[in-house]
């Protein structure tokens, strides 16, 4: 048996051997969060067990539309809760991700850790870890399958979420052939793939749409059309009455221009603080660029925070950016 | 015998008893012609039959990194051709789609028409035609399975792009979990998930970006913030240097935002001419208010064009906006 069955396994003898649990995902939780830990509601109804769903803070409203979202609760606003000895984890790399959650936990708790993170630090009394799945839902798919148990339609569309999510719709290359797979199975009960990538994907808010419109009027290509920086200012940001999830993909506008690799987001969020995120194309390492600033990320998408003005942080960023641009053959 | 599985037959017959065929895809073909169109090359070539490829004009240049992309002829610049007897038209629901490749044509053809459009009006000698194909890409796998061929990296990079754009990057109510089994197959034989989506769907034009900004500029929100008003002017469209392709998508940033059900563009094509496009999220039938302006289309995506200025067309077309909100309860 390989060790991830042998995990399969344990999982399901944790979810017999008890009879209610706490469920909880990961603070600021995205929709892999939010569909696992909705789905684990889910899965141990159908086994007759008790379940409290809990995350530290509000689910965010794209996600209310998730079959059972109404159930999760909020922890910040409860000030009197129970404590709870059966944990399972969804989508947490580390006991920390829990947050203020962890107040709910009794001393001697048993814990069920599940999750893809690649960090995962292997903190539960069981782990069920994959990390070359795309998404914990592919995980709770393969406990579904492992344990025989009906997909109904509830639970098939918060793994889908999941699914849908982690791979940014399908486009990052986490998309395997398994992903795909399990999507084929979810789709053929009922879930409907319009209406969620609907809702997760293409939804946007006013305040978003102010600042794309302000922030691509800052637009400004160099290098031969190979980067393009966008700015938002913080008076950019209050005018708009902008959040940081406003904020989210305005990056991606610059990098996706035909022809340019390296895209770059300023923004200001504080006096003499600025936000500084990098997207390339396929050749330049940006997680060396956002390192070289005390930052880090992936080859393709990083970031870092730099004192300054915006003016001074984006003099000092694209000497950067041109010297990488300039080793990788681009002149 | 099903009578699909019988066309199937008939196609296979088809491919086998011809030696040269002309393969031509319909005129500005989009992702699932392009890559239907080098997926039947692909696959003739696997059965040792020559092949010409063709389209009226130029292959969009963003289906150029698709293999076998600089083998397709473009038509409009070739004042001397032959004439070839055997044809296979893909993606085109009528003999008019092919435009004036049709020139190309023996009087006496044999032609087989692979597509998946509900208009289909059935023309050639042959007919692989099933309307609740998302895709043609998704016959022609069909078509690839029943041969029993296998499936290299380029027939399955064509078809996953078929697929992909016609299922609008898998977020169309025609993502069927066939569809998504198909993906799968296609992405086990090295498929790139990422590089694909980054350039059929997130790759936008300078001419885009700039038209975008100023189209947001023009964002008007009226009842109740369920209908979202965008504009471009002609002088938008001079200044910007932007041509049919860079206007693609615009629309839905309107009907994207948090709360809106209708969606709609002015756009300006000529002086006192003005196209209309709408997007409804879930109530409001848009093909009956296109309709009434003598245009048509889908209940959620429809279009017309309207003579005026872009004021006076914006009051008509605003009023039966209103009256379609409030018929649907949203006052
Ligand atoms: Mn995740
Ligand atoms: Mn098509």
């Amino acid at each position: 048996m390989s060790s991830y069955k042998a995990s399969l396994e344990a999982a399901a003898r944790f979810l017999k051997q008890h009879q209610h649990f706490l469920v909880v995902n990961h603070v600021n939780p995205d929709g892999d969060a939010t569909g696992s830990l909705l789905a684990m509601g889910w899965l141990l109804r159908q086994l007759d067990k008790q379940v409290t769903l809990v995350n530290e803070g509000k689910t965010p409203a794209k996600f209310m539309f998730l079959p059972g979202a109404d159930d999760i609760l909020n922890a910040s606003e409860r000030a009197e809760h129970p404590t709870y000895g059966t944990i399972i984890t969804c989508d947490c790399a580390d006991f920390a991700r829990v947050g203020e959650v962890a107040a709910w936990f009794t001393q001697e708790r048993e814990l069920l850790n599940i999750d893809h993170h690649p960090t995962n630090d292997l903190f539960g009394t069981v782990n069920l870890v994959r990390t070359d799945a795309a998404a914990t839902a592919e995980i709770i798919f393969d406990l579904v399958k492992h344990m025989g148990l009906p997909l109904g339609k509830e639970l098939a569309t918060c793994l889908y979420t999941g699914l849908l999510t982690d791979t940014g719709g399908f486009r990052y290359s986490n998309t395997t052939p398994y992903v795909m797979e399990a999507a084929s199975e979810l789709l053929a009960h009922r879930v409907e793939p319009a209406a969620i990538a609907e809702r997760v994907l293409e939804s946007i808010t006013k305040a978003h749409v102010s600042l794309l419109q302000r922030s691509l009027q800052t637009l400004e290509l160099t290098d031969n059309d190979k980067a393009a920086y966008l700015t938002v200012t913080l008076t950019d940001l209050i005018e708009t009455g902008a959040n940081n999830e406003d904020t989210e993909g305005l990056v991606n506008y610059g990098r996706n221009i035909e022809g340019v690799e390296v895209g770059v987001l300023f923004k200001e969020v504080a006096d003499g603080k600025v936000k500084v995120s990098f997207r390339s194309r396929s050749e330049v390492d940006v997680a060396a660029i956002a390192k070289s600033f005390g930052g880090g990320g992936h080859v393709r998408a990083a970031g870092c925070t730099v004192s300054g003005t915006i003016v001074e942080v984006k003099k000092a960023v694209s000497q950067k950016v041109s010297a990488a641009l300039r080793e990788c053959g681009n002149e």
